[in-house]
């Protein structure tokens, strides 16, 4: 049985990521979850908070991949252009999304829903919101594309409504060894090894103490056969360079 | 005296990256870093290591911005595909460097320069190295694109390599103040005062005991008007609304 490959890219606007001021926390919770769905992600593209830009970028990736996530600019002030440019690239219509008014007119009550608050119930037409128990800042769905806030916690908790409408595939087996021969030493027969396995993703990350080698793959077995030669390469190198399996 | 504004993108190569299995840590340090030389970044790609997928993300920006850094795969092993991928990008004959063959002799001895080691010694021929006195792993520049390992302790020695050859342009100012108030209240003078301030890049990021804006420019003097005029704002709705400036 062979399942599926699904495919993901996440588009970051953010000029506070670009300029330095901000270290971004949400791509390796992304990436660890979708990888843990069976959603590889494919491509990640940061772009300042400039509406063609963004534009750009989401029309380069959203026909390429099952799904596509934003995070940053769904706020309340004038730097956040995110959701219109949404709508551009729909060619949709940007307007005020009725039950997103009845979630900030539920939050914060009526009286206390400001222009710039009910800004934040603009979206394109065609958005369905997505559930975020954390805050009223509605993120939403447009076709393949998810909308999401750059705050850490906000954007998890949005994921995690996004997760009930996404659909894995097959998911990705993986196993690391590590060892502290260098990469060169085992170069020759992880590139011969990768020959055989062509199905299995080899890589090789040098560290401080040696060498992880890291394997992936959707059929587990092969992934498994593959690092088990693996280990008896480097035990044959020097039994004693193995340091985890 | 009006300054060029300089650009830049940054091209990370990185399977391991999109997969989850590592936390970037290089993004941070080089928007730090070209800000700090009043280089802008721009644009940033993940990409996964697939020879097609490198030279695209190359040549897309390439062409756009004044510089490119790209991290990760100049190693030893079969994965280490981006120095062929970046002579494909500039149509260039992918062979021996010399000077990177002499590196690597001297770093490990001539007769321990195996296959795999040897390989880290072919790159573009246009291309010219990159200093990097703590590892023999060559990184080089063609033409404006600076090709750089992914280890975060070799990427840092050749960005300050690549930063001898870098020309930064206007510096951009950068003043923050920290308020308890939340955005919505104060979304509104906020935007007046981007309208008032065309030249200034006014960004809105809330955090757990408030809202940061940040006041962005070329223009020092443009900058800090902007700023002051925001701390009499929030001082005026709450004089004890101001966390820090």
């Amino acid at each position: 049985m062979s399942e599926k490959i699904v495919t993901a890219a996440f588009v970051m606007i953010g000029d506070e990521i670009l300029s330095g001021r901000t270290v971004d926390q949400n791509l390796n919770f992304l990436a660890k979850n979708l990888t843990e769905m069976g959603i590889n992600l494919r491509e990640v593209r940061i772009v300042p908070d400039v509406e063609d830009e963004i534009i750009f970028a989401v029309n380069s990736v959203r026909k390429k991949f099952d799904y596509v996530f934003t995070s940053g600019g769904i706020g309340p002030t004038h730097d956040d252009i995110t959701a219109e440019a949404i709508a551009k690239t729909f060619g949709d219509k940007y307007e005020k999304n009725l039950q997103a008014v009845e979630i900030l007119e539920q939050s914060y009550g009526k009286k206390n829903v400001n222009e710039a608050r009910m800004k934040m119930a603009y979206m394109p037409r065609r958005a369905s919101l997505l559930d975020n128990p954390i805050s009223s800042a509605p993120g939403f769905r447009i076709e393949n594309v998810f909308v999401m806030a750059g705050v850490p916690k906000i954007f998890q908790a949005m994921f995690f409504a996004a997760k009930k409408e996404l659909v894995g595939g097959a998911k990705t087996k993986s196993r690391e060894i590590k060892t502290t021969l260098t990469e060169s030493l085992i170069a020759k027969n992880f590139s011969q090894l990768q020959q055989k396995y062509l199905q299995v993703a080899m890589g090789s990350y040098p560290f401080d103490e040696g060498t992880a080698l890291v394997f992936r793959g959707t059929d587990s077995e092969a992934v498994n056969s593959a690092a088990s030669e693996m280990i008896d390469i480097i035990k044959n190198i020097d039994n004693n360079s193995l340091i985890s399996a």
